[in-house]
C-alpha cells in the first residue's frame, strides 16, 4: 500500500497546491490513501467545514490537526460528525472530536493517531501514555499511521524510537519546514521528523514574508496574512509491503510551480 | 569561494565523523573555508581546548556556539584567546568571548557572526537589534556569515528575510536535524533553516536513544551518553562568486559510513 | 515624600475601585504621588486614551505598562504624547513610547523606570542591562522608581537585589496576586515582589471565573470577560525622608467594598 | 481541627527554621497535623532519608513535593516506603511514589493529595483531570488538602475555583514568595496562591543572593547555595469545624529570628 502524507496545508496558496500537485502525485507514485495535516488549511489558522470539503474534493482523504485545532470555531460543527478527521488524542477528554480513527482501505485495517507534543506547548497529556493507553485497541490493525505534532525534534524522535516496531510510521509536523531525515528505525518504523509546508513559495511558514519581518524588527502585534504567488507541496510517501504490511520505503516528496 | 558549514558536532562520535569525511568532502567540493558549530564537541555539553585543537587538526578553521556554549568549563579558559571561535552575539556585553570576527581568506574579508534566539530559549536579547547593531562595522566584508541558533523555524527565517541581502548566508543550527530547504532568498542571501548533525546515526540528536527513550516513557530525570557506532556528517556548502561575492549555489551535504 | 503604587487595573471593575478608594487612601496616607499599572484597564487588555484619561481623572498621576502593552491599538495614537504613561525600556528601542520619565513632584525629580522580565516572557531584551545603561543618565534623580514587570520571583528578587541601593524602590507586577514580602533591602531599596490586583473580588486574575474555569477543564479556547460586583484596590505606599530621600518604609495597602 | 501547611523548605536554614519555630506555632494554635512541601529540603535541590528524618523528628508530619523531586537521587531508596511523603499525582504512573495518601488524624480520614501544574512547567499531565479522576477513591474523606505546586498564579487560582465545594483546601506552592491572598472561596474551600518560603532571610528564594545576582547580571551558569544566617518560616493555618469538616478559618503565619 502507498500512503501519501502531506505537510501542513497553509490557507489558499496551500489548497491551490493540492489542487495542482496531487493527482499528479497519486498517479505518479500510485497513492491509495492520502492524509493531510489540515490545522492550518483555512486562512492559517484552523479548518472550515468547507475548506474540508474543497480539499476532499481534491482528493484528500483524512485530515490531523494540532495546537490551531480549534483556531476557527466552525470546526465545533462537524468535528463530531466527520469521521475522516482527527484532533490530538492527548487533548482532555471532554473535548470534541476523537484523537484516531480506523478506516478500510483496499481491504487493510488502518489507523491513524494524532498526537501532539509537551515541549514549548502547554496543557497536553503525555503523547507516550496516551498513546499506550489506546494501543491494545488499535494493535491489530495491519498499518498504523501517527502524526506527531510538535515543536522539539528531540520529542519527536524519542517518541518514534518509543514505538518503534510498534505502529507503521510517524510523521512529524507543526514546524512547517521539510526536514532531510526520513529513514526506517531498527525495528521497522518509518520515520520522518517534520513532513513540511503546503503553501505559498514566497512566505515564512506559508505567511506572507512581510509582516514576520515587521514582527521580528520591532516585536509589536502583527495580524499574518497566508501568502501568495507560487506554491509547494511538500510531505512523505510510506510504502508497505501488502503480505506482511511492513514498511518497504518512506521518501520525501515536493513540488513547486516555479 | 566555497565554504562548508558543518552542523552540530556532538562529542567523540561527532568528531570522528569530521575525521572520517572532512578531508574527501574538502578535496571533492574544493572548499576553502570550514566552519562548525562546536557547542556539544564535548561529551556532549560544550568545548573544551582540547576537543578545539582536535578538531583543528581535522581541518575544523572555525567554530561558533550556541545554547550550550558555557556547559563545559574549561572554555573560561581559553575563548579569550582563541580567534577562530565565537559564542552568540546577543549574549549580555560582559560575557567572556566575542559574537563576532572577521579573518582573511583567500585575501576576502570574511566576517562570521552568531546569534541565538529568543523564541524558547530565554536571556538572549535581540537577535536582529545586537545584529544591526554590529552591521556598519561589518559591512563592508567581501563575505558575512550568520550562524543563527534556535529552536524556532519562523524566527531563523524572519530573521534570515530581514537580513536578505545584507549577508552572504544565513545558516540555522541548533535543532540537529538537517532541514530541506536549502536555498536563495530574493535579495541574494543563502539560507538553510537547520544544517543538521554531526554524530552517531543509532541516536537521538547524537545522544544514546536508550536515555532519551526512558526520559519519554517516564519523565523521570536521566543523564545522556553520546551516541557510538557509525557515524555522519552533516551541513551545507555555500558557494560564492569570486568577482563580486554574490552566492552562486547553497546545497546541503551528508555522508555516513553505513 | 509618600507615593502610592497600585497594582494592575483590571477593566472597569478595577477603575471603579479605583474611583471608589483612591480619595480616602490618598487621604489617609497623605499621599503625593500615585502610579498604577495600566496594561489591562482596557477591558482586560491594553488601555485606550479614554480609559487613561478616567482614570487620571480619578487622581492616578502615572502609568507604567507590560506584556499587554499593545493590546488594544489604540495606544499607538497616544502613548508618544503622554508624558505620563511609560512601557517597558527592555522593548526593542524602535517602539512607540519611551521606558522612563522624570517628573518634577514637590520640587523632587522623580524618575519612573518601566522593565520587563525575559523568563517565560520571550522577546524582551536583558533589564538589568538596559537599565545600567539608563542609569548615567537618571541617577541622580532624588527618587527612582522601578515597575519591574515578570512572571517569575527570582528573576524580580535578583534583579532587585542587583540595583540594591541605585533605586528607591522595585516593585513587580504582573501576576495580579498581591505577594506578603514588602521589605527593604540591605542598602536601602523598598522591594515587593508584586503589587497585586485592583479589580473585581469574585475573580480570577480580574476575569470572570466561569470562562477560566471552563478552560482549565477543557484547554479549549474561550474569550475572557471582566469581573463583575464588589471590588478590591490593592498596592503599595513608598515613604521616603524628604531630607536624603532614603526609603523609610514600604507599607501594603489593600481595600475593598465587601 | 487545626492544620499547619509550611511552605517550601530550603535546605538547612529552612531545617533549621522549622526547628526553632514549630514547637512553638503547634502550641500558639493548637495544630493537630503538620504538612510541608519538602521539595527543596536537602540542599536546596530534592530530598533524602535523612532530612526528611530530621523534619519528622522536629514534628513535620508530612511531605508533598514539586517539580524538584527527583533532584537528590536518594529519594528513590525510600519513597516506595514512605507513607508520609507523596510526588505529583499528574506525574507518570510508572513513576515512583504516590501522588495522594490518606491518614487517619484525630480520628478523620484526612486525604494530601500533590499536583504540580502545567504552564511553564513540561511534561505534567492535566492536574484537574488526574484530580477528578482521583476523586471518586478521595470523596468521602472528612477532609481532603490539596497541595498545587505552579508558577502562574491564574492556573492555581483556575483550580481552586474548579473544585471549590469539593475539597477542603488548595494551598499553592513553588513560588517561594508568600501571597497577601488566603481567603475562602464561595463554596468553602480554603485557599492561598503559596504559602511561601521556610528558610534563610537573606536569601532569593531561599539561596544566597549572590550567585542569584551574578545570573542575573551575565547570564553565565552558576551554582546556588543555600541561603544562611537569620531565618524564617512562613504558612498557612486552616482550621475545620469537627462536626460538619467545613472550613472555619485560612490564616497565613510567618516567623523569624530577626
Ligand atoms: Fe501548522
Ligand atoms: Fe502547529
Ligand atoms: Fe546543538
Ligand atoms: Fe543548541
Ligand atoms: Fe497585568
Ligand atoms: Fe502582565
Ligand atoms: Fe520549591
Ligand atoms: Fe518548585
Amino acid at each position: 500500500m502507498n500512503i501519501l502524507f502531506i505537510g501542513d496545508i497553509v490557507g489558499r496558496a496551500g489548497r491551490r497546491a493540492v489542487r495542482i500537485f496531487l493527482d499528479e502525485i497519486i498517479e505518479e507514485h500510485n497513492i491509495d490513501f492520502v492524509i493531510s495535516n489540515g490545522e492550518n488549511s483555512a486562512g492559517g489558522f484552523g479548518i472550515t467545514k468547507k475548506v474540508a470539503e474543497e480539499l476532499y474534493d481534491y482528493g484528500i482523504d483524512f485530515f490531523t490537526m494540532g495546537n490551531h485545532t480549534w483556531d476557527n470555531r466552525d470546526i465545533f460543527n462537524f468535528i463530531d460528525d466527520d469521521p475522516n478527521l482527527i484532533r490530538p488524542l492527548n487533548y482532555p477528554e471532554n473535548n470534541p472530536g476523537r484523537g484516531w480513527q480506523t478506516l478500510k482501505i483496499n481491504s487493510k485495517n488502518v489507523t491513524i493517531v494524532n498526537l501532539i507534543g509537551q515541549i514549548y506547548m502547554q496543557n497536553n497529556d503525555s503523547p507516550y501514555h496516551k498513546f499506550m493507553e489506546l494501543y491494545p485497541e488499535i494493535k491489530d490493525s495491519d498499518i498504523i499511521l501517527v502524526d506527531f505534532h510538535a515543536e522539539a525534534t528531540g520529542e519527536k524522535m524519542a517518541f518514534a524510537r518509543a514505538v518503534d516496531g510498534m505502529v507503521t510510521a510517524v510523521i512529524g509536523t507543526h514546524t512547517h519546514v521539510q526536514t532531510n531525515d526520513a529513514q526506517i528505525f531498527p525495528e521497522g518504523t518509518a520515520y520522518i521528523t517534520d513532513a513540511g509546508l503546503t503553501g505559498a513559495i514566497d512566505s515564512i511558514l506559508g505567511m506572507k514574508p512581510d509582516k514576520m519581518i515587521e514582527k521580528m524588527k520591532t516585536s509589536l502585534p502583527v495580524s499574518y496574512d497566508v501568502g501568495t504567488g507560487n506554491v509547494k507541496i511538500e510531505g512523505v510517501i510510506v510504502k508497505t509491503d501488502d503480505q506482511n504490511n511492513s514498511v518497504q520505503q518512506i521518501m520525501e516528496i515536493k513540488k513547486n510551480n516555479l
